[in-house]
């Protein structure tokens, strides 16, 4: 079959092995494929990549000099089962997959590994058990961002964001957008989006930021109302205590002091920031969020930085910063998002701003690299555009 | 009065204009005040921890070149009344008081700002609203050590460590000591303990760790049973939705897999490591604790450390490490330590290992540099020991 194979940096579409599936795998129809951020990051890091990957305890990552077959995030149609399956779905039926299939002993992740040849190509191979059908009326193309939707349900749910605490998204690319839709479909009141590029803040809008900034111009953390729990400085942090202690010794009655305290824990209502999404990933974002975020913000950082990060330990300590780095996505969190986006509960079509063959998938990479153009561009293995 | 000035890095014995509480403050003769690690710090770089101070929103804290009496950690017993107070307690009734007080306008910390001087001294100012009374059979010099313990049981609240999850405590100053007591007190059943030097792997024995470890010759990460929901690398992470998703399949019944997903994260059942409590605070903790952690780990970074530090995000987030920086505790939490030392939660005693006079300060200051020796000394202004 053909697909593209990169090497070396280089993307070229070849005819490779066509795939068989093996055990409790089915192979599928590539529908569509969408390229991922981390693929262009991949296609001329990716020994930097995987060594940070074996350090995390994972070993089957790409390297540079293999001849890797790419693509994540894609829908397709059954076409064939191997042994020991299910059959669940009829031939042709759509469906998604969780990237990751097994060889028996070891996991490898599909389109990031040379054991696991991905979507940029006509078939792809996905693990029945971690198939689901995409449901009627979710259009091919929506389907195929269930992937990295996926994704930003991931960070909004580990940002546990809390009723009446406003969302701060730094960077609007492909996965900012998605976690202010994620952020949208799940009831957030206030969604500051901030990105240096006029085209990304208009699709913010788009996607349900309620304020949009330029960073040079404004402070993402000056443009929302802060909640009436959000504490700006140490100073009024102390001063809290010590006004809430004052107040608290003027009322007459049977409860303790230090009571009131778990009792404002428990309603949510001791002093917090905001929950703030990392979703730019260059050096030098960790320690300008570490200063310039309020007292308590929760910052879950979903942009990938490759590079070493610095920042002043002591400066997120006496603000009691909170980081949750975040990763993928469970399979929970996965049918989740295909479920909200058939229910309509957000709308992605923003989100993909091109489609090509997979002679165009060069051109795509290269065009990715403008944020004035493009948010998500899909491959459709059937199609012969071979620009965008 | 007598107190202890810092001033230009220099300790010496003065006297000081006699403090006069003003309004809702109370007048403490004091018994006792420890010595904490961060006075050892700011005798030197005041400077750059007031500057860290000030960027965080905080704007009155000690100057190199100002007159300062130190001391934050105190017990003392009522001696006199400003006007405005509730006069709760009599004269002679001994207390502690969470080491900050207000001029009316802003709040200042009690023994870190020129504004409100320390319990270095004879005397020393409380805000009557933040004052307890220390019950009875809770010896003084305990109740001396009722700040930092309250430091501790913050960032073990904190650290939410769950049933069968193990804390793992990296570093053994007082801090960590402290840590290590308030975990076996909240019934963590393994606490690993990790320092380099043998007085304080032992210390941290008689505090509660159940195991120690020397981190030059055992993993501290390794010293431990991991819980069943502990993985170890992102290759058995995978595995592990796999595994589930492949064992779901054959599960016959109504209970589609993807809400098993959402059972296990209710009942505390998903994929996680250890919680970590860096009690070290200098340059590189940070990035070595992202390297050798095991996966889904939450870092609760109570070591304060004063210089940049740098790391590797994508480690961070392949991981999915948490970092929780932690500063300081809340009203409930400084009443909530008082009450569990005083019903035998836990025995600091072994921490107090010297005392001396208000002469004695300067040498104390000098001998807590090396961990062979002491832990926690504390002052007593009516003795005339000056050595340790
Ligand atoms: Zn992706
Ligand atoms: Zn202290």
């Amino acid at each position: 079959m053909k697909a593209v194979v990169c090497s070396r940096g280089q993307l070229t579409v070849d005819d490779v092995a066509d795939p068989v599936p093996g055990h409790g795998q089915v192979l599928l129809d590539v529908a569509r494929a969408g390229i991922c951020g981390s693929d262009l990051h991949a296609r001329h890091h990716a020994d930097v990549v995987a060594e940070v990957a074996e350090t995390a305890g994972y070993h089957h990552m790409m390297r540079s000099d293999q001849r890797v077959v790419m693509g994540h995030e894609f829908v397709g149609t059954v076409a064939e089962y191997g042994p020991g399956c299910r059959r669940r779905w009829k031939k042709g039926t759509r469906v998604v997959a969780l990237p990751m299939i097994s060889d028996g002993a070891r996991p490898h992740l599909t389109g990031l590994s040379e054991k696991a040849p991905g979507a940029y190509a006509e078939q792809v191979i996905a693990a029945e058990s971690m198939v689901l059908s995409v449901p009627d009326g979710l259009s091919t193309e929506e389907a195929a961002l269930t992937e990295p939707m996926a994704v930003a349900w991931h960070a909004v749910r580990r940002g546990q964001v809390r009723r009446g605490q406003a969302a701060v998204v730094i960077g609007c690319g492909p996965i900012g957008l998605a976690v202010i839709a994620m952020l949208k479909a799940s009831g957030v009141k206030q969604i500051v989006a901030s990105d240096l590029s006029p085209r990304r803040r208009a699709l913010a809008g788009e996607m349900g930021a309620t304020v949009v900034v330029d960073p040079r111009l404004t402070d993402p953390f000056d443009a929302y109302t802060p909640g009436r729990n959000e504490v700006r400085s140490v100073s009024d942090l102390v001063g809290v205590a010590l006004g809430t202690m004052g107040k608290l010794r003027a009322v007459p009655g049977p409860v303790p002091w230090w009571r009131v305290f778990r009792l404002a824990e428990r309603l949510g209502e001791v002093p917090a920031g905001p929950v703030v999404f990392e979703c730019v990933g260059v050096p030098g974002m960790i320690s300008q969020l570490v200063d310039s975020a309020p007292l308590r913000s929760r910052i879950v950082v979903v942009g990938v930085c490759m590079e070493q990060d610095a920042f002043m330990p002591a400066m997120a300590g006496t603000k009691e910063i909170e980081f949750r780095f975040v990763f993928g996505y469970d399979p929970g969190e996965f049918h989740d998002t295909l479920s909200m986006m058939a229910d309509g509960k957000m709308n992605v079509k923003p989100l993909i701003t091109g489609t090509v063959g997979l002679g165009g998938v060069e051109a795509a990479f290269d065009a990715l690299g403008d944020p004035e153009v493009h948010a998500k561009i899909l491959v459709d293995p059937r199609s012969g555009v071979t620009t965008v």
